[in-house]
């Protein structure tokens, strides 16, 4: 297995460039397959942060790309791309397109990411729009894939086909499955609900993906009949940042005392939004993972456990 | 406090007559305000039931309103209320109509449901749509009011303003909260955030409601920060039953024998949709609740302490 080039935007995030850095660590350790880390940001506070972590000898393979350029305040986050190209987290884009890179992740601002890599990287062939996916978990104990999950807010009938072929790809290769089982939210199971775009796109979908399920409901998502879940990108962003906020109702419910118990802990992870650390863009020419902003060093190590593995089953390639 | 007169669709629900009049039994026994139970049914199935129930004497005052036609399969859910006025389901709407019933509720479709309300009792004043609203709980430990949840799936700015004003009205009577805190859902806060449509639905709401708070996104519904949670249709439905399937998922993810503890059982609760019972119908002139198709015993009881809330409070009434 080849070393995976990991460009990472280690000056986004809520709590800055040691944490970011502490992620890459972590991930090194917990013995995922080989990548090189291409850390873009301040080289100071990236020295900085080394020397304080003490980790300049378990980073293994890594090199700083510096970018002193911030992202300006009050900029125009579509065009970040390209009047701010010396940036961290276009930067990491920059190395994707000319090849010394296989793939990015940035906790940093969705829109300039996703723009970024749009207009850097470029189109999939046969993608209508990049859409955001994201993983939910579910009664099954196997993940579902949701999109788009908030770049596409109003979705016409091809858009939500073209994401049944992006989200049957990712999930396949991902996930290893032959033949996922896609779904198309809605809001009930017979033929005559939905809107007349949800009831266009469902009759082109069952025409195109292997193993469509038809309509799925709220209810159906994280029951995990379907592998891949189609949805306009409003609905998705809300059912997402729901199911990501049902832990803490969870903790409200059960109690502190119950929920500080180690065991529940442990099982409560599952619900946690950091074990699927980052959002892959999907319908992009190259692998492109958004991490939350508020990620902690445990859920940047889950996303660059998830972009390596991507990379390495070709998650995203010819992917539409 | 005078006797609500209840009109209740007996012949609906996944568990038919003994279920519900099970319920009416559940709720008399729990303590709440006087209602008189107005059973909508077949007449023949209503005293089996009463008699298996051995619930005669403790029913309190009801009386059998004898309904032998049932909704013939196939027929447009729309105009049943025009074609089939002796169904079970639209007798309890002509009972309110005729000024013999306060409040209805049935556990049987919902189209057919609001289109009989919407039809027979009239929109009510200055309300654009009918909307169906339903309480979700927090982590705040009381409940949010999110709205709407289906009727409309494709909304208009004014739509979304007329579901602020409706559900800020049905909250703050219903909870009895002086100024209802009311959000409108997008994916950000940022005033830059969401669709034209939600932009000019936020200036409008900001004008008219006492308090409102801006936009909410999917992690703040459960967070308990706004009373009333503002949405179309679509994502309102989908949110709602991710939500109530989420029990399910604690469940799998705890483990039976945790949740076979009656503490965790009491405590989980609170997740389950059968403990709001029932989803108004705001902006309908009159007081219509429907219930959960696969309602239990309980959550028919819950949704008829829901119902006689709604009307003692005058929850409904010029609520637009």
């Amino acid at each position: 297995m080849k070393s995976i080039r990991l460009a990472i935007d280690v000056d986004s995030g809520d709590f800055g460039t040691p944490v970011i850095i502490a992620g890459i660590l972590e991930a090194r350790l917990s013995g995922v397959a080989p990548f090189k880390a291409l850390m873009c940001g301040n080289p100071q506070r990236i020295r900085e942060a080394i020397h304080t972590l003490g980790a300049a000898d378990q980073l293994g393979d890594f090199e700083i790309i510096g970018c002193s350029d911030m992202v300006s305040p009050g900029e125009n986050r579509a065009v970040v791309w390209k009047k701010q190209r010396t940036t961290a987290i276009v930067t990491c884009i920059a190395l994707q397109k000319d090849n010394r890179a296989d793939v990015s992740i940035s906790a940093g601002d969705t829109a300039i990411l996703l723009s970024a890599a749009l207009f850097i990287l470029g189109r999939a062939d046969g993608a209508v729009r990049p859409a955001l996916a994201a993983f939910l978990p579910t009664v099954r104990k196997k993940p579902v894939l949701l999109l788009d999950v908030g770049a596409n807010l109003n979705c016409r009938p091809e858009h939500l086909v073209s994401f049944a072929r992006l989200g049957e790809h990712y999930a396949g290769r991902f996930l290893d499955l032959p033949d996922p089982a896609v779904g198309l939210l809605n809001i009930g199971k017979e033929a005559e609900k939905g809107t007349r775009t949800i009831s266009e796109a469902d009759a082109e979908i069952r025409r195109i993906c292997r193993n469509y399920i038809g309509f799925v409901e709220g209810h159906d998502v994280l029951a995990g009949g379907a592998d891949v879940v189609v949805c306009d990108g409003f609905s998705g962003n809300v059912l997402l940042k729901v199911c990501e906020s049902f832990r803490h109702l969870v903790v409200a419910v059960l109690g502190d005392q119950v929920v500080s118990d180690s065991v529940f802990k442990q099982k409560l992870m599952v619900l946690d939004a950091e074990t699927y650390g980052g959002v892959p863009f999907l319908g992009i020419n190259g692998t492109v993972l958004k991490a939350h902003g508020g990620s902690s060093s445990h859920a940047i190590a889950n996303a660059i456990r998830a972009a390596v593995t991507a990379v390495n089953r070709n998650a995203v390639g010819q992917s539409a």
